[in-house]
């Protein structure tokens, strides 16, 4: 018997099952490194442990996207390693931040199930569950994929039947009064000045869209690196005879990151993420792309944390840019040049 | 109102503003091994702690340039986004070693203008202190750089008063009195073995030059990864279609750190960099071009601490290997092929 | 003269002579995370901190392979500047984990010559001794390189005589009785769901081979970052002006770091590496070659330590997939494609 993992296809999946993922990881301070190396990011809490402990965290915190990132990888192996695609994400919560020296394990359980009509395929929704090293969550969210059917691989001709069909009911966001504020986290002497703008939650509108200027172009060496930190297995991204066309796809939370770390220009003060409503991966990247970003902003409150409140955000990447900030055509498609529409929570000063 | 930076322009500078620049950011181990993966580095006091404590630093000190690229990459977004050239450094000191842990922002003082006489554009002097979280001055420069006005980027047609003409005197060079040795340095039981040469103050000559042999070419990645990492947000390093060329320019200060690392064969024992006494990168560098660099001995002093001495250093970086050392033609410009000529003082064995 | 380094050539070395390498080199939290960024690795023991302390390992030691490349790399100035080719490795052993915090420092001691029938050149035997900041004993390991006559050079015409051939005895692997378990390792209560796979020693067989299936394609600035990480000087890694075909070649190091990262699908239990017992690089690779790899068990044993059993296992990279897994063609010489030929321990659950 192979000693190798050939990963989960569909039929391996059954409503309830639980999944311990392998292999807990340990987040340091060389990840922040890291991650500044790879993403523009200068969000004045993870960047300096002097402002974060200045809003209250005595502990400096990682980008949430690190935690999110490695726990999310965890997943891999078991979940998507023969996905065809990553249809969606929802639900997704940040209970309390990661800092260096937090060793992050991720659990998931199955919570639906659907066969695609060709028999070949289906879709499979996982709640999955990161917990730190003192079992408390760090993050949970769900996710579904479209996985293949063994008998799509050629392995077997031997089709199954398909499972009984359960889709389970997913908020279409995280309600403004579920985000979790972390522990301590007090804005009321925000420094405007160090972190870079002057905007506040009351200055944001509902329905406004800010252009965040700047681009930058994607390389093999870069994604690949970002990638392979958060131990996403994928062969997509490293092995360019994975894929017909020779080329390395591009991590979709490479994606992610990038578009966040942009987004400072113009939403400096969006601080911290609290809750991630929705994420679709719209177009496959490659190395060459030049990425932007837009965001609109969906919806504004306060919450019971001094000072504190919190924007809903929808965060598109482009390749190239788009100034007319346009999500979709008159089709209903999203338009040409859209790689990433991500809708989520983030703390700001109120 | 649009809430991304459009960067100063030379009409936003008047003499005597003050600007305190976002965002502060925390300097980690995972910096120093960054550093290491981006240059090849390899002077004993920043690869060794154990080295370090015993010429008397207990905390291990970061690379200067690691403090001196981060407070320079915070000054970018407000003084040079619209930056046509950096015209040079002057008066930069380093008061005090970085070490993990400490958090750096960043003050600029204009301290002259003058514009040019096209209309368009004009001279920005600054002098920028960079402290720790205790306040501490950990670096303080000068710096002028031309920007654009407003008026040459079309988006006005009103063309503004010329403000009156201030320029600055700024010292040649950092007076050997005036340098700073770390407290507690002590180079009187140095272990030269370790170190890696046996070269010590009294065996440079003036007017000595070093070729470094060495060569790196320069990959796109690479040059990137340094510059974000410093939170420097300039886009012609990170977009190609921010150039007509379509090419990604390498950061200057990416050349300043690597000729700094390949002048370790030859200068293994300049060991800190106390002063950078002026600079100009004289032509711009590329992904593919191979970096050499060979320096100058400008002078040599003892100072008052126990077995330190200082070298006055000419540090040329070219493009190709010029065995012959030229730095200017017989036309007295710099000669094909030199991207840098840095003069900077270093701390040394006496 | 000179004032930098043109490495020894082999009329440089003589038979007891004994090198104290520069420089001294401090391991940190972040070269973890670059060598997480580096190689897709896995194994829960450097990955974790919470599960090395499950194991008894109290501080969180970083892979084994990350004190062999600093350790390797302080020698290559001194020992290996000139060399033609780097013959083979023997008697590695890892006496104690390194963890971060650790300076490592390496001696070497020439233990054999012997001049080539050429007279242009020789083989040179060192064994090198890695302490860390205690004195303590980290690693030791044989190594012969064939380097360069002074004479072959062209900077002298005369030739010197060669000296007496003295080739050592080198055991053919690391005998099982002397392997080093690291002090307070107890696999007893092993989490295997934790560490990604359920097979422990008993599972394997003497003379069974493992498809690592995944594969990895090489790019330039990975591969330089990498090596620059472990302070390798060596030009013709980083330098296109440096070799006639202008190719950057990928340090041999690399290749075993990503076979071993790459070994965990299959072998995600064979924890540490215990010793090396011999290592081919059987030839070059670079960047756009796609790196894949397979095992073989070469023998099984039980340690002392609770829990704790010692697998033998070769570790070939090939350069494209080999499903045949051929290590010699019928002529008795490594198959096309074969890149590594690592024989070594590795601790697994007993």
């Amino acid at each position: 018997m192979s000693k190798t993992n050939p990963g989960n296809f569909f039929e391996d999946f059954h409503v309830g099952q639980v999944i311990e993922h392998a292999t807990p990881r340990t987040v340091t301070e060389g990840d922040r490194a890291a991650y500044g190396s790879l993403y523009p990011t200068r969000f004045a809490v993870p960047s300096s442990a002097a402002f974060a402990a200045s809003v209250g965290l005595e502990l400096h915190p990682v980008e949430e996207l690190i935690g999110f990132h490695i726990a999310f990888g965890k997943t891999v192996p078991d979940v998507s390693l023969n996905a065809i695609a990553n249809l969606g994400y929802a639900e997704c919560r940040f209970h309390r931040p990661v800092v260096p020296g937090d060793t992050l394990s991720t659990r998931s359980e199955v919570i639906g199930l659907k066969q695609n009509s060709n028999g070949k395929s289906g879709v499979v929704y996982v709640r999955s569950t990161a917990t730190n090293q003192r079992g408390e969550v760090a993050i949970d969210w769900a996710r579904w994929v479209m996985v293949h059917k063994r008998v799509s691989t050629g392995s077997t001709t031997e089709g199954t039947a398909a499972p009984e069909t359960v889709i389970p009911e997913l908020a279409t966001a995280v309600d403004a009064k579920n985000l979790i504020v972390p522990e301590g986290l007090d804005f009321s002497s925000y420094d405007f000045t160090a972190a870079g703008e002057p905007h506040r939650l009351a200055d944001y509108e509902v329905g406004e869209k800010i252009d965040h200027v700047d681009g930058v172009t994607l390389t093999t060496s870069e994604h690949q690196q970002a990638t392979r930190l958060w131990q996403n297995t994928a062969k997509v991204h490293f092995n360019v005879e994975a894929r017909p066309d020779g080329r390395n796809l591009v991590y979709g939370g490479h994606i992610i990151s990038l578009a966040r770390a942009l987004s400072f220009n113009g939403l400096a003060n969006a601080q911290l993420i609290a809750a991630i409503n929705a994420g679709a991966h719209t177009s496959p990247a490659f190395a060459g792309d030049t990425v932007y970003a837009w965001s609109e902003v969906l919806d504004r409150v306060d919450t019971d944390a001094p000072g504190v409140g919190a924007l809903r955000l929808r965060l598109v990447a482009t390749k190239g840019r788009d100034e007319s900030m346009t999500l979709r055509g008159e089709d209903g498609k999203y338009a040409p040049g859209v790689l990433l529409d991500l809708d989520y929570w983030a703390l700001i000063p109120a």
